[in-house]
């Protein structure tokens, strides 16, 4: 079994750093957690760190999406960070367009974003 | 075989001149291409130059959304210069309203758009 994916506060948002071979098991437990760390501390933002991500496929698309579903329901706004070339043209060939996620550069670029909301 | 699709350099954005003939395989490797270049020269917009195409279909109308959401994700805007009145027509009948993609009259008024970013 890997490891509990970090969360971590960063100003007034959480960075979430997703692995490369997150399972079922541990999404489910992320999103539990990082939903009660979003009420709990009264957080402007998420950011999601994919920086590890080579490969992606519908099952890691669909993470993103719903880990962003959640954070904008709980009136935070989620910023992709890290994402590489291939993995954007991926997504987008399986028709995964993401609409509800922003992107960012770099963590810097969505801080600098986020302190502007 | 056509030519290759020439990505040009123009301030902070990537002109991307699509032509009349461009193929399935010349996509892919467009995608391939211009996802490297926006990550690589951390650039902010990319702008279509589609005032080569006198007709579309749905299948040029999804290159245009596919280069428009590979852009986004990677956290460039798209505008889409040199549309003909005729191409808007279509696109609207074949219900490709492409909400991911903004338009500029001229490459001039996208660089000016680009630069207020």
């Amino acid at each position: 079994m890997a490891g509990v994916t970090p969360i971590n506060l960063v100003e007034h948002a959480l960075l979430v750093s997703i692995q490369d071979d997150i399972t079922d098991t541990e999404i489910l437990e992320l999103q539990d957690r990082l939903s009660t760390k979003i009420s709990e501390n009264r957080i402007d933002g998420v950011i999601l760190d994919i920086s590890a991500l080579e490969i992606v496929d519908t099952f890691v698309g669909r993470v993103i999406a719903q880990l962003a579903g959640i954070s904008r329901l709980l009136a935070a706004d989620t910023y992709v960070v890290g994402m590489r070339p291939t993995v954007a043209v991926t997504l987008v060939e399986l028709g995964m367009y993401l609409p509800e996620i922003r992107t960012a550069l770099s963590l810097t670029h969505a801080l600098a974003q986020l302190r502007r909301v």
